[in-house]
């Protein structure tokens, strides 16, 4: 019997333990997540837990949906107080859900506190921890020092001017450094009746007025350089459609051409241009030596009607079918016969795809799987994507935990990766299965830290 | 090591036996079966545990054939004696298969037979079965009784009279309430030859001649008002197809006019036929505060040979694939910006289908996901299902377990998954992932019971 | 803690090591390998444990690939020194993989080493290996003998002569019975290129000229006489497609007709004579008591840049979706109604489609699932499928491991199964959910052996 959220919490062996305790000092390198450079620089001290907690964490929104509470307490104009109030009801029966272990993690990690949080404890809870705030003066980046993150790489749109990146790059009183991740999404969804809005701002970003599918080439590289500059080693797609077909350039530069005049473009020519864009811009990542994240199998906006109320990225999206394995398999193909893959990382929303997507990763060089993502990410997706890297390709060189995520509290995550990695490998020791050697604790420095600390200086 | 099938059988830690015995005196709320209310009007009593068993539980037969039984043991004209002493053979060997765990509780709750079942002792303990059915007289009612049964809901078609269900709610001795669920499966599949034949039996029940569209709409909602009179709370549908698309009003019109007419339906007119009956009918659900379930990715008849041989439900089914989340979600949410959903519980007999699902459920209120249903109803089935909607909704809101059952037996399955639970909890407790204490009584509580206690009460 | 690879090796309870030791000793059945024939009758002593290991399983060359190792040390011309140093780098790392477990599974049993094999320990542990070699004078033969094989099928072409088994056959002084297995893949393959060239070869196995329809069929089945002839008892199939049509006669010659004329067979016409051939291979195969192995969801050459440099099967394949479960059913149950199916064995790459298979077979007599196949070969694979074949059809019936492998060595795979598989057994024992008895026992010697020697025997 474990005390609840004791020393040995989710340590599941003794060897886990003691492989833990040697590399938990290792620094987080946070290589993918959406934290708002703007907080990071502007670092405003937290007025409210209940802020932290709600302000915009969609997994919590979730589950308060989930379990019936009213909008109004969620994204509506209910006081902080009787938001964190009615978050704590939900979250006290929440057996199994990631949010009761990283929410008690969380208030343990940056606030000390120990106590189960429920409906009769979260007033209490609440003060204790806003007098952490004053008395601390949480803010961005003290949570991200205290958190020990050596690196962080948020998500930006090529049209982003990465001023916060630049004024961030320019203090030197913070340690983390913090880069910025090209996410061409808005780049390529040229069906959207704002793109030419976009063209405008990617234009002025650019410096490079677009008129045709050249200029626009010429801005999208002169931005890719720019991220370059501004020390980008990542980039990132998540869009829903994942390409069924791979348009030549001279199918891309129509399509673009139809685009950029606002007549329609038809979901054929959509899909062909997005083929060309995922090719070419493996390429150019390739030239430039950045690391391409898929993101895939998503739908968003799924509810249709809170997407009205609310907006995107605020709790109503799901999983998605998986892709076709011979769509993912013809862009990598192509791309790695024309010169080469770009170190390649592929998430997928939908767990089912993942055996067969890491023994696609594994017949490709530089590719490969990445983290439990999002819907995934709770203790048994953690593990089930862990065992599956490690059966049906290399462990060793799996890249470990990202974020992903908008809260500065996040970084409890990393801590509840590690500590579910160092369990699935001492109980592979214990067994017998796994030798107990200097090799032991080097898969889990490389996956704590290492890997992606050597991806990153190269 | 634990005893065969001892007191804490399938209770895999001490706090999983603590909550267990805090709450397994909560009375069965089976609200979804496919017992016959005429059986339990009449109430006759056993003549034979091989009938009780092998009567009509296709379960049964699956294995039997699976062993490579001759038919004649089967559905054949074999006696009881010979048709249980086969059964017992293929069971003795049948590690991990439900029907094993099933059958062993089965024999001791209903019988107190602890004897393992085997080739060699079937014999003996058909013998003792037998004599405890003429001694306490075992009957349908009396199996219910003793299974602490408190609300069962049976499946029933539209253009049933439900006039066992009259005559059971009349018969005051009765304690268990008797309720019939609204299942339109035959209403809907307008493609089958039968169809006219079906329509000459609705217009007799609902007392209204069926000519056109109008008219079919209102028989169809007389129906449903007559099946809330008589105390229905639960809706159902189980076809084979689940529509990728949603028709007109019109369109809808159009092709039932046709089938009325007994013209040919075109498979593009029967699908949006059928997406626009599940709408229509979820409105229809929602006004009248009825629950929906939606049964998909399910294959009937796989074995045509069979289904010539021995009709539907005998044992040929199989699990489908997965059905497109997409089109999941073109239904849900087109009731919800319509109206709003009325509580809809999914179940995919795909197993694969449920992490998606699950989140698709998440993003809409008054959806969530059922138990494991048939082929998934199993121990890591069920573990699997309640780790599922743990983690990726809100275990709190789960309604905990359902026979689907057609053998009046089949209440040891609500204990088999009430053990389970009790476990999958309880190790969380030890664990130290969730608090033991008032609110995971409470989780139990509301799983076993009181969730959908409340919902009927509603 | 158990020791590493000790006594207790993947045992992981105490009923488990009783249950592996009363059955241990049972010979091994291998129904499904692609070892060579020429290579067990020549006979030729191995030189260096590198090649041994390295000359041609292309398991090992994947995870040196995932580890980044240069194509030089996997098919280059590297001497196996360097190759096998290479290996043991990337090896002491691969934790979870099954290579990690299989690699030191092989070194104990075949050269009596216990060191593990990392970096530091490569070079003397090839010295040790290499000496062992040189004094046991280890040969295919020898292997085989030592790993108690009793019986081994080879996977041969309906064009091979088979002239390497007729000698096997003809030297009394192997015990191992070693048979051939009909594998018509090329054989339907009738829109590559190579075809015509194909069928010049068959003709001249079955000496009948191939010109049509009718002598195609001839010329087939009378190789197919030759293989039952010369002892095959399974046929197997393993190319990418499964049709999602069948054929009727007219349509399967009519494609057949174009392609022995050199004529272009569209995609459609390809579909429906490959659907056909199932069919009637399947019919075919029932009348000669052959059983039908079925391997799906395959992705063959995956890597296109890697297939031009090295080929065929050198570890470029990967997990392709899973089939559509109603294309299954539709030539099952084809077949099934025409004069019922042989002995089938179905097997998909693609895991998540093993439930909705394991149901199919279940709803025909005659059809099971197979072990977990290739990239499923791992530990949680077999576990998963024992579990799914256990908890959906009848696990009495399993016909337990094959090693589908192209390596000598692979024989140490069927001890890991037969632990993992005590294993599982073994804890539903002690946790009173199997009896332990007779059963039990009979259980473990059918699924280690009997089943299929009695398939075998038939």
């Amino acid at each position: 019997m474990s005390e609840f959220m004791g020393p040995r919490y989710l340590l599941s062996n003794d060897t886990a333990v003691r492989l833990y305790n040697a590399c938990k000092h290792l620094p987080i390198i946070d290589y993918h997540c959406h934290l708002s450079p703007k907080e990071i620089y502007e670092d405003k001290e937290f007025a409210d837990i209940g802020e932290m907690f709600l302000g915009g964490d969609h997994y919590k929104w979730r589950l308060m949906r989930c379990h019936g509470i009213d909008e109004k307490y969620i994204t509506g104009d209910a006081s902080w107080g009787e938001k964190f109030q009615k978050y704590a009801e939900a979250l006290a029966t929440a057996a199994g859900n990631p949010l009761y272990h990283w929410t008690h993690m969380e208030l343990r990690l940056f606030f000390g506190i120990d106590t189960p949080l429920n409906g009769k404890t979260a007033a209490s809870i609440r003060e204790r921890a806003n007098a952490v705030i004053r008395e601390k003066h949480l803010s961005p980046r003290k949570l991200i020092a205290f958190s020990n993150v050596e690196y962080l790489s948020t998500t930006d749109d090529p049209a982003d001017s990465l001023e916060y990146h630049k004024l961030i790059a320019a203090d030197k009183s913070f340690a983390t450094r913090v880069t910025p991740a090209f996410r061409p999404d808005t780049l390529m969804m040229i069906t959207k009746p704002s793109y030419g809005a976009y063209i405008t701002r990617l234009s002025a970003a650019a410096g490079i007025e677009i008129t045709d599918f050249t200029s626009w080439k010429e801005a999208v590289l002169k931005r890719l350089d720019f991220f370059c500059e501004m020390g980008c080693r990542f980039t990132d797609v998540g869009i829903e459609n994942f390409p069924s077909a791979i348009g030549t350039e001279e199918e891309a530069a129509e399509a673009l051409g139809r685009a950029l005049k606002g007549e329609e473009v038809s979901s054929c020519a959509y899909n062909q241009f997005l083929g060309w864009c995922y090719c070419w811009l493996a390429r150019e990542y390739k030239k430039r030596g950045l690391a391409m994240q898929l993101h895939i199998a998503v739908k968003r906006n799924t509810n249709s009607a809170l997407f009205a109320q609310c907006g995107a990225d605020c709790g109503g999206d799901s999983i998605r079918d998986a892709i076709p394995s011979d769509d993912v398999v013809a862009i990598l193909d192509k791309v790695d016969r024309e010169g080469g893959l770009p170190k390649t990382i592929l998430y997928s929303l939908n767990p089912t795809a993942c055996p067969a997507l890491s023994t696609i990763a594994g017949s490709f060089r530089n590719v490969i799987c990445g983290a439990a993502w999002w819907f995934c990410d709770h203790k048994q997706g953690i593990i089930d994507q862990i065992v599956n890297v490690a059966q049906t390709a290399d462990l060793s060189t799996f890249l470990g935990m990202l974020t992903d995520s908008r809260s500065f509290l996040s970084y409890a995550r990393h801590d509840y990766f590690r500590r579910i990695f160092c369990s699935v490998v001492g109980q592979w020791i214990e067994d017998g299965e796994f030798m107990d050697d200097e090799y032991a604790l080097a898969l889990v420095a490389n996956i704590f830290h290492d890997n992606v600390a050597r991806l990153i200086a190269e």
